[in-house]
């Protein structure tokens, strides 16, 4: 089995587990409690908080621990009134934030005189570091100096990004950043905010309890907090991984085009996450390839997880200027850093044969055959 | 190790830990994806729901699932603009809730009379099932009735209450209420949600993604739901050790009143919850108490875990009329359906012991003794 949908989700690292487990066996208590073992469990939260802090270039007591990375988005959202976004997030912040959406370019790239010029009249900025459908990697910097130049705090939505390129928050003007444990081989449930030293978090956008230095109520997520952190330190000890990804990446459409494949890139003209690979193939349905892909060993997807109950087409292919028809040709391949040359070999092999299979039962009379289950 | 801290986590449950494993290995899958694997995700999560509705008399599709206890009674409350609570509410409702505080009896049970006269000028009404840190069990159905009837929209904490005390929520005009998996041996990190059918919840807490029928956004926290789910379904199996467990802790108070200690029980007059003990012998502090039980391995608590880095006495107790002194020297002891008679007969040796060696050193000249770790 391929699985070729590592945007959506990962596979928890087998050492990730490892370091979980006694937190769910015998270090179950309350970290809050004032007994020594509880003392025990705190002091293995700091550590996972400096591993999630070391991978971002944050110190430790900018982090705070929250349910996944759209709690956290969530959290930081919470204390803006209008929010400039762009018209590619993700749904944790197109559906939070109430403000204007920034358009991009057909790269995928933000529109960068039109951000400026948005800015005025809002007092947050939100943009994801890399897009989840496309990889597409912002202008951070700029991105961050100007909202921060003109008094907006700024968001990054890091979920994606984080793990798979190198990220130093310090050397931006961003406030605040969302982290998911998941999407790197960590556990679900659980997510990390960062709050900048010296930004102020009026309220807690979960009330309650003490917990997190009075930043997240409720009781610690002890065994995902403790794999987040074995998560973020494998992460950053494969940084190498990651960046020889975009060469394996590389290689796949080189295979698809070397077996007749007209696969065009979406985002291609822009910088984007190594192993994030958007494409469509004219004519052929992604829907169509993906119900070939699945049974033949392939999973990837058709656009992102968090939406795939609506039928429509990716709003993220769409504010790049696709049309109805191209975006739902598109199909997201997302490698991880487990992916190998062979795995690449192979998955060209089964994407060529299941494009074969459609183009064969489909002719210019015909027009796109569509695929049942 | 006797662990009599049960109201603050508990232990997981090896079969729940074993219910977590393939989600935590080979099914890792997004539930939200369109392929097959991600289908059965989408089974075991259905079959938990389930099992967590049937523990509390509900139907699955009114149970969403949170990160725990905390974000849904967050969730519940977001929707009411002035909420009545109890004076001895658990923080995550008392520092969620505006509106105000109704005062309880000495046996801390709800002034009713006051209840009512209050209601008018709310339009919601939150309050515990059983107490947090007492165990004292509220009469629930005339405390949702009234605030029913008045118009108001009723939310039941019901964190601690479920899976000790049978629930059949309903029976009761409960249009909310919040549960969590880690106080009933299932895993930290996840709880749920009870929405009434019929209940208009006007916007979900956290948004973004279409998960829990777009009722709670993120990713799900597959393996935590699955645990929680087995959680759920062995409480309500042992439903019948909960209720022994009554027989065990007034056994545990009998043996100390036999051995010398003067205990008086916080809440004794009030139905309470069969595992919880929250008591006090005059002239003693609790925090000195807590001091020579951990190293003798008896781990309790002075008050909630939520709150133990304030050094100030419980709220709980305080508005039930014990003065500070006395909060000051009352314990609360957890058991769990773990517990067994030896534990119990042990446990109140161990207590006795320590309650000797205070009293040998204080006297009616030095007062009390301070014991530092």
């Amino acid at each position: 089995m391929l699985y070729w949908d590592n945007n959506a989700t990962t596979a928890t690292a087998p050492e990730v587990l490892e370091a979980m487990l006694p937190f769910l066996r015998e270090n179950f208590y309350n970290p809050s409690a004032s007994y020594g073992p509880a003392r025990e469990v705190r002091r293995a939260m700091q550590t996972a908080r400096e591993q999630v802090a070391a991978l971002v270039g944050a110190e430790p007591d900018e982090i705070v621990f929250t349910s996944g990375g759209t709690e956290a988005t969530n959290t930081a959202l919470a204390g803006m009134k209008s929010v400039l976004t762009l018209a590619t997030e993700h749904p944790a912040t197109l559906h939070t934030a109430a403000g204007d959406a920034c358009p991009v370019l057909t790269n995928g790239l933000a529109d960068l005189p039109t951000w400026k010029e948005l800015l005025p009249g809002h007092d947050g900025a939100s943009f994801a570091w890399a897009n989840h459908e496309t990889g597409v990697l912002q202008p951070v910097h700029t991105l961050a100096q100007s909202a921060h130049g003109a008094g907006l705090r700024v968001h990054a939505d890091l979920v994606q990004a984080a793990g798979k390129v190198p990220v130093q928050l310090h050397e931006h003007e961003i406030d605040f950043a969302s982290l998911s444990a998941h999407k790197l081989h960590g556990p679900k449930g659980v997510g990390a905010l960062y709050i900048r030293r010296g930004t102020v978090m009026e309220k807690p956008f979960v009330t309650g309890g003490d917990q997190e230095d009075l930043r997240r109520a409720g009781t610690e997520n002890v065994p995902g907090i403790i794999g987040f952190g074995k998560a973020a330190e494998m992460a950053l000890a494969a940084a190498g991984a990651y960046a020889a990804l975009a060469s394996l990446r590389d290689k796949l459409v080189e295979l698809l085009r070397a077996g007749g494949a007209e696969v065009m890139v979406n985002g291609a003209a822009a910088p984007r996450l190594p192993h994030v690979l958007n494409m469509r193939v004219p004519g052929v349905r992604a829907e169509d390839l993906l119900h070939l892909l699945e049974p033949a060993g392939l999973l990837c997807s058709a656009g992102s997880a968090c939406t795939s109950s609506h039928p429509s087409p990716s709003h993220v292919l769409l504010a790049m200027g696709l049309t109805d028809a191209q975006a739902r040709e598109s199909l997201r391949i997302s490698l991880s850093r487990y992916t190998t040359a062979e795995d690449v070999e192979q998955g060209a092999q089964v994407f060529l044969n299941a494009l074969r299979t459609l183009q064969s039962a489909q002719s210019p009379i015909t027009g796109p055959v569509t695929v049942y289950r």
